[in-house]
């Protein structure tokens, strides 16, 4: 054994013990003949004293930042005792030692605010893990693990392994894949989720299933976006949706209060999709604050906003709002003294090509009652103060509004919301609140190839209700420009995201588990008889054999450690990441493979062009 | 919710609750107007009776077999109670019920002996995984990874992910290889385990962790082998090998004692790979019976044998024992009464060309005292009496010997014994005996290339004593003839096997920690400088900030599942296993992929020759 304790156990109750430790140098203090030393370990730190007895020995094997050494001595109370160590009340007063590796200088600094870029930190990132910011969270990621694993063993759910050797089906993200060398010309696929297989695993029987599972989706990476990444994946059967949204509020309540301590006791809120995207601009709403949308004008799934407001655009001769598809309004609070200088800024900010838009129109409510805004030439004051009762504006608030085509305008009105609740601080990290949001479409147009796609994935079931008018009717699209007024378009889905903190945490649906709709599901993607049968064939078969009703959720492992973590990087919360270009640039991979790999594996490299 | 109950959980404190079920139609028996139904879910079955109200409604709606239903009724007592069944004192009058999905005819039937061959119930997995067999199979599987994961949680141990597209390490196994599209021309491998990325855990200060984790080889597959296979991989910091073994010791038990509900208080054996192979023939002995191997001759490791018996031997006129390089024994008891037809079955059945002898003698200890043999043309009764001395044997034993070059006889008298072990019942399935292999060469000569090969791997310690023998000796083999007595050939490694019941359950070793250790375990197994830093570039500059003393073990998940099963069958433990050419038979994968695919990943495959 290196050592008896760790470096955070030792306590007042220890003094008088014979103890040795083992860790890493963190610092080094000299005070005459005396060096102190703060020795580092999973655990803690604790303080070494070296007396004049070993100041030869020191000499002989100088110690050094991070090097690795095993020290023995008694522990003893501490004169000067630190309140902010959890072992700040004694020190050990070393007898032996030793230096069990030794260490250079690391290329950045091992604190808390480094000096190391990305790139270094990457590089390194064995050192950058050994940064308390980085092991934080992944403990953070371990205590949500845990807690999820605990919730779902209790309430009867079974960890299921399932294959990531599988077969690839083109359809939605790209696939991973890797080449058979058994089977020359063929190729395996890495699952993107084990949806399938959890489905296969309801129609065994097996009631409720969960895993914890690395995921693979070869798509062009985003600030956000890993090749891998990690799925609390969950399944059940012989349940509605209020069975599921009811169990996994369980999960995410047992995590609040198991990970952050925090008895999450409200109840969850539920929004349509429908009301999420009218009132937020969003399908994903961040509701730790108000500020809803205010619909002025517009044309989002057949609504066409305030019929005032639109009368009002109609004889002002403002031709932006009136020419437009879309006007939306926010109305921020207390802000209705902005400056000039700032509501400039504002223009700015939402004319960046993130946001596109081509300018914004704000109105003061100033706190004398009057109405001031920046197209005064078309509005009189009776006319602001008609549009600021529409936005439901109060004394104070500053009125934006965005006007355009209606998904940029959408769009960018619920940027600017998070904007500003961001510079109003009304996003707080250490405030958490839930969201359901509920019925989705079940499909979208994809206007390139004339053709419905699924919003959420094939096994998606329709809400009950409306699975008629989808057996009903042909899915054809006869005519393109009407594809709005096909009754395919108000199919929803039986379908439900958990949001947390305007982020999508998880989602998932009510499954098809008739063979008749599923079929009639593929051939509304546009999916051949065939094509099916190739592709999805064993799903099918299985539905023909005895299928239950089930549903279930995937959660994002990642962010949702992110995000309990109280940061936007799901970098920070794995282990080993990728950068942008899905490399790993500490191991320098991905790379290149000798010619006997691809001779055996019957590929080549395509020439250089 | 489509059920109020499960089927595994009304008694009769529940008699005449309403209750509601849902599961599948497991059996149907009519009794005149009476229609008795077995549900079965996940939980268990419970008896549904329809009685006469229903009967036109079982007519229009008639069930089936596998079919889904949802019923609702009252619990009543059974007149007949069924004792074998924990519902058996209650049945369920029906008053409503409906069919959630109908089944067709199975293709084999969901029973515990099932008609079903091998490749029908791999291409229906989903309706062989029904069966209870593998259900149980599939529990077990999940109660070993919450034992084992509650075990190394109250230990500290962190589960930690590491990534699944890494860098390509040709050595040892092939690795599966994943094309990189964003990375033109390179590719990521799927790790054959995440050593390298726990010891760098250990390196960022993480002291202990842990991960149920899958991992890829590709390797032709064997009967029991799996292209991908799941592994309980863990690793600490600040241990010596006795420190290892006393925290996995603790593992397993716990494993036995929630998995098995068996006390495992034996002190478990440990054993040399020395001794493990002199006298059982095998470097994982199954030590629940003795019939150890009587080393009569032998040129294993520098041993010279029994002198008694090779002077017999010479003074014999045997040829076949005194030119042989090895003669071994074994001694069956109770078995000297055997028939000739027995003896000659036995002869043949060490000449099948799986254990490759060219026959086999055998000497019998009468119980009156005499001894017999098929070689007593050879030998007289006296050297007889000899050998059964030296052999341990005892009146009523038959002593089976085997002579030929070390290896094989070698191999050969270890399957020999395994065979009769079990022939006599000696390898129950309900018995459980492990055992720790311990001090194995680190080295193995590989004749093919004249150099030295990682009997482990490549991080593997040499034992503390025999650092000094690797650092202070030139690896180069100048004469391979005689490789035997070169200083490394002696080096043991600081590794460890666990063996239950004769197979390999799990594996690991102290780590090198040091980079000059590790450059000069590189340069032994010929890799170049520049080769090592290629490869593990980030591993030997890890060590040099500070990287402790660690090790580990990795326990085959798959195999220890199937050993506490009672199977020596991986694939009946895993739920969507391959079969022996690596294809998922349900799935029909792997599969080719489009041209567009192969284009976006800048390979092609070779034309066909």
């Amino acid at each position: 054994m290196y050592r008896t304790h760790t470096c955070g156990e030792l306590r007042a109750t220890n003094v008088n013990q014979v103890v040795t430790l083992a860790g890493w140098v963190q610092t080094i203090r000299k005070f005459g003949s005396i060096t102190f030393v703060d020795l580092r370990d999973r655990y803690g730190i604790t303080q070494l004293l070296f007396g004049e007895s070993l100041i030869s020995l020191l000499d002989e094997q100088p110690l050094g930042r991070e090097y690795v050494i095993q020290a023995t001595g008694t522990v003893v109370e501490r004169t000067n005792k630190n309140p902010n160590m959890l072992t700040g009340d004694i020190e050990i007063e070393i007898q032996t030692f030793a230096i069990l590796n030794k260490a250079v200088t690391p290329p950045f600094t091992i604190q808390d605010d480094t000096d190391g870029g990305d790139d270094l930190r990457m590089k390194y990132r064995y050192l950058d893990l050994r940064r308390n910011a980085v092991k934080r969270n992944l403990q953070l990621r371990y205590a949500v693990n845990r807690s999820a694993r605990n919730y779902l063993h209790e309430n009867n759910f079974m960890d299921i392994e399932t294959p990531f050797l599988i077969k690839s089906t083109p359809e939605g993200a790209r696939d991973f894949v890797v080449p058979s060398r058994m089977n020359p010309g063929q190729f395996y696929a890495l699952p993107q989720s084990p949806q399938t297989f959890k489905q296969l695993l309801m129609v065994s029987g097996y009631d409720r299933y969960y895993q914890v599972v690395k995921c693979f989706r070869d798509e062009d990476l985003r600030a956000d976006r890993q090749p891998e990444f990690t799925q609390i994946d969950c399944e059940m059967s012989f349940v509605a949706q209020e069975d599921i949204l009811n169990m996994f509020e369980g999960l995410i309540k047992q995590i609040f209060l198991d990970v952050k301590n925090i008895d999450y006791n409200q109840t969850i809120e539920r929004m349509t999709w429908n009301d999420a995207m009218l009132h937020y601009g969003n399908d994903k709403p961040d509701i730790r604050f108000e500020m809803k949308v205010a619909n002025l004008k517009t044309v989002f799934e057949g609504e066409t906003g305030n019929a005032a407001a639109t009368s009002l655009f109609e004889n002002s001769g403002f031709k932006v709002f009136n020419d437009a598809e879309t006007v939306l309004a926010i109305s921020v609070p207390g802000c209705s003294e902005y400056t000039r200088k700032q509501t400039d800024e504002l223009t700015e900010w939402v004319k960046r090509p993130q946001i596109g838009m081509n300018g914004l129109v704000y109105i003061r409510c100033n706190t004398d009652g009057t109405y001031k805004s920046s197209v005064d030439k078309f509005f009189d004051e009776s006319s602001l103060k008609t549009l600021a009762d529409i936005c439901g504006a109060k004394v104070g608030d500053l009125i934006l509004i965005l006007a355009g085509r209606e998904e940029r305008t959408r769009k960018a009105t619920s940027e600017l919301r998070l904007e500003m609740g961001e510079r109003l601080g009304l996003r707080r990290k250490d405030e958490f609140k839930l969201l359901w949001v509920l019925d989705f479409p079940l499909f979208e147009y994809a206007e390139d190839e004339n053709r419905w796609v699924a919003r959420h994935h094939p096994f998606t079931a329709p809400k009950p209700d409306h699975i008629p008018v989808m057996i009903g009717n042909d899915p054809t699209i006869n005519n393109p420009a009407e594809y709005l007024s096909h009754p395919y378009a108000n199919i929803k889905a039986n379908a439900y995201d958990m949001v947390l903190n305007g982020n999508e945490i998880g989602g998932g649906s009510i499954r098809i588990y008739q063979r008749e709709l599923q079929e009639k599901m593929f051939d509304a993607l546009g999916m051949s008889r065939e094509e099916a049968l190739h592709k999805f064939g064993f799903l099918l078969g299985a539905f023909e054999y005895g299928a239950p009703p089930h549903g279930g959720i995937a959660f994002g492992f990642d962010r949702l450690c992110a995000i309990l973590g109280g940061s936007e990087s799901i970098r920070d919360f794995i282990a080993f990441p990728k950068n942008n270009s899905g490399r790993d640039t500490m191991l320098d991979a991905p790379g290149s493979i000798d010619e006997k790999q691809l001779t055996e594996l019957c590929i080549q490299l395509q020439p250089t062009q």
